[in-house]
């Protein structure tokens, strides 16, 4: 593969440690000559973090005791970082993401790709929700990918063994990602489909939730796996009745950006903190984030709102029971002790 | 549906909640007569075990504090209980099920089916492994089904909500079953595999010891969502390896029977607690079963030694580093420690 350049769009705990993986890789594979790394700027202890980070090689605010290797160059400027890229790693609070774009959208190479990192969704006028990706695509003008996966952050930058789930349809590109993005303890698997594989990233937290609320309910072990399961039928037949003319396909879903990620996100996390709080207590959603998640917002509630939204539009709120009844239960719009009977006739069950 | 007599052939705890289900539907719905019930006759307290049943309506020994209904009936003679039956729903400890097929064998209705609810495999001497059902299917010369799902036995009989997955190919049969086994808390679905739907109740256990190794060795979720995925990939490489020409259903790994009974057994259960003794000690696999499972065998040792002799047979140990790698670690072959080593190159990540 001939120089190319790589640059990574955030700097948070994920962009961080995606930085430090592809960064080694870069080097050992002399794929490109620099990695850039971009972070809104912001001081610590008085100094400026992209200067930390490229003196200690260390992100001491988001990633701190992980070394970085020495070929990312962290800069505070995403024109700069963007710029001459031939592969843009997008990994952000995705409530920024239209405001990068746009910054970024006249200095892009044509000829450049993307790969979104980022599990959430958009909101969009008239089709109720938009994937992440296809915000990039429009912008950007640049087909965009997405890695998924079973990933808490802090336990990759660890290098504990672990894999993702890479869905884009170029298989070039897809090949080009995989020697980036693997390593010995970071396992790839490189799939066609774009369009499950980011959206099994997104809807998980909303079964989180739900995953939560049971076990706050004090129900056991086999409640707990029939409402993760009922949950992932949603998150699969979701996919399906909106986006069945991107072909999702069946088996994505066993991939580690489906059962896998759902399997974390459930026995773990904030979606399922959130779940038993909001069956323990009778406090609002946005107190107990204050409370249990130092004012950081939990991405299932939201998701579940903007789900919620689309399903009421379109009448189908009766084929989904947990994704209605977690929308119901984080605006405390019921009572958690009757999560139970909204499952009673599934349309799993019929 | 005119009068028929379905009957239990078991009494263990799972055998017992089950009598209780299928009692109490077969009560409200007058579907048949009688309800019969065995178990091999034990003396408690001096008493006969059945008679305890038959008075007191509750299994002291096996599903103590549980109302039975007054319509089963418990029977020491699998003969007197087998006979005339329309239904024969048969869950006990495997390892007596040859013996009590050949007694049943004599006074079976040739107009009956069967229904296994037993987890495991049995061994045959041409092709390695053999189905329960099918042992069941070629003494008796009768139709099988099979139940399998995410179902601890004594959550079923306290009646928390659940799910299970009934394969059977006749769907007169499976509209039946769903009938006999269905309630509130205890949700069915019924498939037409039912091939599959019986591996992975098998299959799943030596997942569990894998996920227990992880856990035992300290690593964080990731790891253990990845090992518990590619020991999924695993069951459905092996099922679709040996058993393709009974036409699996890639959709029978997201039913109850496969990505649930999964879930619940590598965060809960025997098998899993194996798997962390073998990570944290150097003691035989018999003498930890001895000390932490007072003298019961875990499931999950004894399908890995059945699944190992017959990919060794065919040549196929490297494509199932998983099934390999749990073998080989309940026989303390190798140090457990190496257990991530096993999966640097998994079939799945090339």
């Amino acid at each position: 593969m001939s120089l190319r350049r790589v640059s990574v769009i955030g700097s948070g705990n994920w962009g961080s440690t995606i930085a430090k993986i592809v960064g080694n890789n870069i080097k050992s594979s002399r794929i490109c000559s620099r990695g850039s790394y971009v972070g809104f700027e912001e001081l610590v202890n008085g100094r400026k973090l992209t200067d930390i980070i490229n003196t200690s090689h260390e992100n001491v605010k988001y990633l701190p005791n992980v070394k970085l290797p020495e070929n990312v160059v962290a800069d505070p400027d995403v024109k700069s970082v963007a710029r001459d890229a031939d592969v843009l790693i997008i990994v952000m609070p995705h409530q920024f993401l239209n405001r990068t774009l746009a910054e970024m959208k006249p200095v892009v190479k044509p000829t450049s790709y993307a790969i979104s990192l980022m599990k959430g969704l958009a909101l969009s006028d008239d089709h109720g929700i938009k994937l992440l990706t296809d915000c990039i695509r429009d912008v950007l003008s640049i087909p965009c990918a997405v890695l998924m996966g079973a990933n808490l952050a802090t336990e990759v930058s660890q290098e504990n063994y672990c894999e993702a789930t890479i869905g884009i349809d170029n298989p070039k590109m897809g090949s080009e990602l995989k020697k980036l993005f693997q390593t010995d303890y970071f396992r790839i698997v490189v799939i066609k489909d774009e369009v499950a594989t980011e959206l099994c990233g997104a809807l998980k937290n909303i079964v989180a939730v739900a995953a939560g609320v049971i076990e706050g309910l004090g129900y056991g072990d086999n409640t707990k796996a029939a409402v993760i399961r009922l949950g992932f039928m949603e998150m699969k037949s979701f996919i399906y009745q909106f986006f069945a003319d991107r072909h999702p396909q069946e088996g994505t879903f066993l991939e580690s950006c489906g059962v896998a990620d759902l399997i974390t996100t459930c026995y773990g996390g904030r979606n399922k903190q959130m779940g038993i709080a909001l069956a323990t207590t009778n406090e609002p959603l946005a107190q107990l984030e204050k409370e249990r998640l130092h004012g950081q917002s939990a991405q299932g509630p939201l998701t579940a709102a903007e789900v919620y939204a689309m399903l009421e539009r379109k009448g189908l709120l009766e084929k989904y029971p947990i994704f209605t009844a977690v929308h119901k239960l984080c605006t405390r719009q019921f009572d958690p002790k009757n999560f139970i009977c909204c499952l009673a006739n599934h349309p799993e069950h019929r």
